[in-house]
């Protein structure tokens, strides 16, 4: 872990007292994708995991509609560079710069085929998975514990997905990266991601619900808002989507018949 | 306000009771930004200042030298689009996509031009500006009390501009979106935005440390953490990087000299 900190002196000031102290920082780098050998783009993201982020990001993107089609997943010597072969759907390689489009905090790829992915596809969500609640409390526990990154620098996002062969969580400077990354670790350990619950630390906008979208992951938390371009999305394609998850509080936007266990007050609260 | 905000049911679970209230979230909007008459891009905004969010985009991006090179600003009836003229730096133009870098939450065009920004330009923000302390803590106080969209949905950025004939703040979905914005505003009221402070919400990641150098503002505060290319940007440039600013606390990373009315204790605290 220790490449991605940096502890340097800084003036931390109190009641207008400044001491001089070190603190530990998160240090990101920019590391090129390169797919069938020529540069497809470049993030802002910290070096670790980065052959997994590249494979979560073109499904992410709908680059390859299946992790199986990215071949030679390679990361160089200083770990700066990933190298991967795919049969590339062309189409969406063009749409990935096509549009240009910046979202509330991600990247022209992601929102080049968001409307498209949405659109296109057409895809819903109709597995059979029921999460019982008391599960639900329990994973979002062990989300919301602390991790050495966070702790250190307050300065990353983390996503942890929760498959039946296991839970793997990771933690990037960006929401969206951590999101690819922790997708891409459970292809490469080739787990079987349906019907597995998806828990991230950052806002849920369009281009979040998306991204789970193009994985199929049917449940997603947050432990911060939803926007309402997200929740429309999720109602449409069949994700439900639980936000402001906070020990044994959580608001359920869309499709909460997935969630077991709840005892109903149907009462309208204005 | 309300165009930005949407309430719908929601079911809110507290220790498996599960009621359904009403919620109040952020809407937002896909904002096509045209440039000389063609489409430049788009961008998830919400629907306010569109016209100062442009214009501080264009500078922020180094596509325009000078607010002053930008004419004809004006928004359509349906607020989502945004049309300018100027004199463009093709070259910042061309640069604006050529380079295509993901950044920790923003967009390719930023850091597009970010190396750029930096490496050619070359400024240093020399100016003489001195900050007292308990103006810092005043202004962060203010900045610190409580916004009517943040209150109702958590889940919005925002910027604080102040300037000798004004303090400014704006709120977006995009910590990005919140600066290009409360500096455009501060160019169409024809502010001098020498020797102001910017305040924001967000992390402060290398590409924010390139908009306030883009925009020639020497000190920035934020309420969150700072990465270390940030914080190596900011002292490269000369630019007073202040992050976990909170009531009377905050850290200084850069160029502290600015802050005047600091007790020292010039302790090391290992």
């Amino acid at each position: 872990m220790k490449e991605f900190l940096h502890t340097l002196p800084i003036e931390q000031v109190q009641d207008g007292h400044s001491t001089i102290t070190n603190d530990c920082v998160i240090v990101e780098q920019k590391i090129a994708f390169f797919l069938n050998r020529s540069l497809l783009l470049s993030v802002m993201s910290l070096p670790q995991h980065q052959d997994a982020h590249l494979l979560g990001f073109l499904v992410s993107e709908g680059v390859v509609t299946s992790p199986k089609e990215v071949h030679n997943l390679c990361v160089s010597a200083d770990g700066l560079q990933v190298f991967a072969d795919a049969h590339i759907d062309q189409d969406a390689l063009q749409r990935l710069f096509a549009d240009k489009t910046l979202t509330s905090g991600c990247c022209v790829g992601v929102s080049g085929n968001m409307d498209n992915n949405a659109a296109v596809l057409k895809r819903f969500l109709d597995t059979p998975l029921i999460v019982p609640l008391d599960f639900l409390a329990q994973q979002l526990a062990l989300f919301e514990s602390p991790t050495p990154l966070f702790e250190k620098t307050g300065c990353v996002h983390k996503a942890m997905l929760v498959c039946n062969q296991g839970t793997l969580l990771c933690e990037d400077i960006g929401r969206h990266n951590a999101i690819d990354k922790v997708m891409g670790r459970a292809y490469l350990l080739g787990y079987n991601t349906t019907d597995s619950v998806l828990f991230v630390s950052g806002r849920l906008s369009l281009e979040m619900v998306t991204k789970a979208l193009m994985h199929r992951i049917c449940v997603v938390v947050s432990k911060a808002a939803a926007t309402f371009q997200a929740i429309r999305a999720a109602q449409e394609v069949g994700i439900t989507l639980i936000g402001f998850a906070r020990g044994k509080k959580f608001n359920i936007y869309t499709h909460s018949g997935r969630i077991a266990g709840l005892y109903a007050q149907q009462a309208i609260v204005e």
